[in-house]
C-alpha cells in the first residue's frame, strides 16, 4: 500500500560531541521516506532548488521512493545548521536558510487524491489542510512545531479535527495542549477530534494515545548514539511505514507501529544522516523490534514469540 | 518473608505549583517502609529526635511497620525543604539539616543477622558496608546519591560488590559510571559486580538491566501529579516489596516488581508527603498494576490477564 508524505527536504550542517558533517542530506519527509521505505512504496512530495544533485536523489532512488512529486524549483534547497550538548539531548539551532522551501506549495498529482495513508510533515498547517482537501485519505497523520502552535494555533487545531491522528514531540505536545504535563496535555488533544496521539520523547520512548487507551514503548536502547538529527521523522517513517504495509489501523496495529517507529529512530541516531539508516536489511528491523518487544515483556527475559 | 531497611526519616517541608506543606512525615526509609508495607512485614531501622511525636509513629504502626528498630536520639529529626518547578522535573532544596541523622549509625538487633531481603537506603556507603556485613542477607540491594558519588566514591564501588542491586536516579547512575548515556552507564556498573541495576527516570519511567536483559517500565501515567517528593523511594518499597512477598529474585521476579515499584511511586505522587500512600488498598495497587501492564502490552488493549 503507497504511503504520500509531504515535508522538507534539506541540507544539514551539524555538529555533536561525536563529530561534524557539512551540508548533508536531511530534512523530515527525507527522514520519513527512507525509514517507510523498508515497509512500503512511498511517494515524496516536497521541494528542493537547482543545487539538489544526482547523488542524493540516487540515494533515495536506491530505497525505491518515488520522486514525481519532488519539485525543481529555481534557488538553494533548504539549509539547516545545529549543534547539540554533550548528553545530546538539547541541541542549538545556528541557522535556518528556507530558501526554496519558503514559498513551498505542494503540488498534488491526480492520482495522489485517495491515497490511502497520507503523512503531512511539518509544514504551514494552512498547507497541511490544502493538501488534507486534495487528498482525502483513508487514514492520515501530520506532525506540527512550536513555530506553527505559536503563530497559527486555530489552523492547527483545525487541522488535527481533519486528521487520524498527531505525531508530536513532548514539549509541543504541552505547548499545544496549555498544559504542563504530559497525560493532561495528551487528554485535552484527544478531545480535539484524534483518534490517535504519538507523544515522542527521545531518549524516553513514545507513547501512544489511542481511544481511551494508552500504550508506551520505550526507546531502543542505543549505547552509542551519534546524532539524534531526523530520529523523530525516522520515527514517523517506521510507524506509518508498518500501517501502510500491514493495511490495519487498530489498537494493536498502532502498538505494533510504535515498536518500529522506535526501531527505526535507532538506527537513525547511530550515524550522521542517512548513512546508517540506508545500511539496514529488513532482517536487522525485525531483529530489533523483537529485542525491543522484549524489553517490554514482563514475563521477559526467556520468552521467545 | 520480612523487609529490612536502613535509611532516614525526616520532616519535609515542601512548595509545588499545587500547593505547600510544612514539616510533614518523609524521609527515604519512611517513603520506602510504607510502600513496601502493601506487601510484605517491614522492619525499619533509622533515627529520628525527641521531637518525633506520636502521631507519626503510629501512621507507621498502623501500616504494621516494625519500629523497634527506631532510634530516638537527644536532638531534633532531620529536616528538608525544598521547592518543585512548575513541571515538577526540577527541585530546588532550600534547607537540609541532618540533625540526629549526622550521627547515625544504624543499630542492629541479633534478629537482623540473616534476614532475607534488605535495602541500604541513601546513608554514607560506609555505613551501608558495615550494615550489609552484620547483615549477611539473602537478597540485598541499595540507593546511593551524587553527594557520596562525588566524595566516597571507592567507597560506593565497593559496596556494589557486595550487593545483589542497586536502585538509583538515571542522573547518579551516569555520574557514578562516568558516561553521559544511560545505556552505556549500566552497562559499566553492571561490570562492578551487580546482579541488577535499577535507573529511575521519573515521569519517564524506569529500567531494569538484569544479566545480558533489558526491561523497561513507563511511568504510570498520572494525570496530576501533587509532589513528587518520595516516589523514588517509593519505588525501591514496591519493588523490594514484592520481591519479599514473592520469595523470588528471578528475571521474571524482578520485572513484575518494577511494575509494583511503579505504582506505588504512581499513588506517591498523587498527594503531598504521605497521605495518599497510606490511603490505598492492596486492590487498587493491583488495579493500576493491570493497567501498567496494559500500557505495555503490544498485544494490547484489549487483552485482559
Amino acid at each position: 500500500m503507497s504511503l504520500l508524505v509531504v515535508g522538507s527536504v534539506a541540507f544539514d550542517t551539524v555538529k555533536t560531541p561525536f563529530g561534524q558533517v557539512d551540508e548533508v542530506l536531511g530534512g523530515s519527509a527525507t527522514y520519513f521516506s527512507v525509514a517507510a521505505s523498508y515497509f512500503t512504496q512511498v511517494r515524496l512530495v516536497a521541494v528542493v532548488g537547482t543545487d539538489f544533485g544526482e547523488a542524493p536523489r540516487a540515494l533515495l532512488k536506491a530505497r525505491g521512493i518515488d520522486l514525481t512529486g519532488l519539485e525543481v524549483a529555481p534557488g538553494r534547497t533548504f539549509r539547516w545548521s545545529g549543534e547539540y550538548s554533550v548528553d545530546l539531548n538539547d541541541r542549538t539551532t545556528h541557522a535556518t536558510h528556507l530558501n526554496v522551501f519558503e514559498t513551498f506549495r505542494p503540488k498534488l498529482r491526480k492520482e495522489d487524491a485517495g491515497a490511502r495513508f497520507l503523512f503531512l510533515g511539518n509544514i504551514d498547517p494552512d498547507l497541511q489542510r490544502d493538501v488534507l482537501a486534495q487528498v482525502k485519505p483513508g487514514f492520515s497523520a501530520c506532525d506540527t512545531m512550536n513555530f506553527w502552535i505559536e503563530g497559527k494555533s486555530d489552523s492547527v487545531k483545525r487541522l488535527l479535527a481533519g486528521v487520524d491522528g498527531l505525531v508530536i514531540n513532548d514539549s509541543e505536545a504541552r505547548l499545544l495542549a496549555g498544559e504542563t504535563n504530559t497525560v493532561a496535555a495528551a487528554r485535552r488533544l484527544m478531545d480535539l477530534g484524534l483518534k490517535f496521539l504519538v507523544v515522542k520523547r527521545g531518549e524516553f520512548g513514545a507513547a501512544l494515545f489511542h481511544g481511551p487507551h494508552t500504550f508506551m514503548v520505550p526507546a531502543y536502547p542505543v549505547e552509542r548514539p551519534i546524532d539524534p538529527t531526523g530520529a523523530g521523522d525516522s520515527f514517523a517513517g517506521g510507524f506509518m511505514g508498518y500501517l501502510a504495509r500491514e493495511r490495519r489501523t487498530t489498537g494493536p496495529a498502532l502498538r505494533q507501529a510504535m515498536v518500529y517507529g522506535t526501531v527505526l529512530a535507532s538506527f537513525c541516531v547511530e550515524d550522521f544522516s542517512l548513512r546508517r539508516l540506508t545500511a539496514i536489511t529488513f532482517k536487522s528491523i525485525e531483529a530489533r523490534a523483537r529485542a525491543l518487544r522484549d524489553t517490554m515483556d514482563v514475563n521477559g527475559p526467556t520468552r521467545r514469540g
